[in-house]
């Protein structure tokens, strides 16, 4: 029944918290991602199913918990403006995916104990 | 001010899906560590404020999910019974907090890079 086993993925979901404030995790990471690919708040929103409202409000707090902005705000082309990640935007999400890889490497040996002990 | 940038602290949530379902993830790592701990199901729900109902069905999800059920329960005892993990219960918790550790290891140096884009 390997079929059936193979279907198990494991989930790093790495959660940023300073105070008890969550300062970055993989929401944010999937907006910020979102908006670098289309370019825009509002499309990341619509991707994303969340408000336009929602994802501001997101942006406006990354913004802020950093040492420069993250998302970079161009005004002009569609109604709301462009938007695309900063520097530092790229970077933290760059480092964010990277500690995925290896938190996703540094367990493969106890998934496949796991693996085992899971029924077919 | 490195005293504020120390508040910050990065957690590994680690989920196992398995199709849709979430077989594994930090909810029912506690609330096994929980039972394991209290020697009780109802004493578990409490310490995680949720319902003995709630509790209970986490516990039977998890029992028909492995090769072994992860809780044994003991007649007898207080009103509810006690409760205590089965040997693949306890297996299970140990291979999960063995990849939240080696998790956090595997990540140690972007969390020095992130913790310089935060702001202080």
């Amino acid at each position: 029944m390997p079929a059936k086993i193979q279907k198990l993925s494991i989930e790093p979901r790495i959660r940023f918290n300073c105070g008890r404030r969550i300062a970055f995790g993989p929401g944010k990471a999937d907006l910020l991602a979102q908006i670098e690919r289309t370019g825009s708040i509002s499309e990341a929103a619509k991707v994303m199913d969340m408000s336009y409202m929602r994802a501001w409000t997101i942006v406006k707090s990354l913004d802020r918990g950093y040492v420069e902005p993250l998302v970079v705000k161009i005004r002009g082309g569609n109604a709301r403006g462009g938007a695309t990640l900063s520097e530092t935007g790229r970077r933290v999400l760059g480092i964010y995916r990277e500690m995925e890889l290896s938190s996703r490497a540094s367990f493969q040996e106890n998934a496949v104990q796991l693996r085992q002990l899971l029924k077919p």
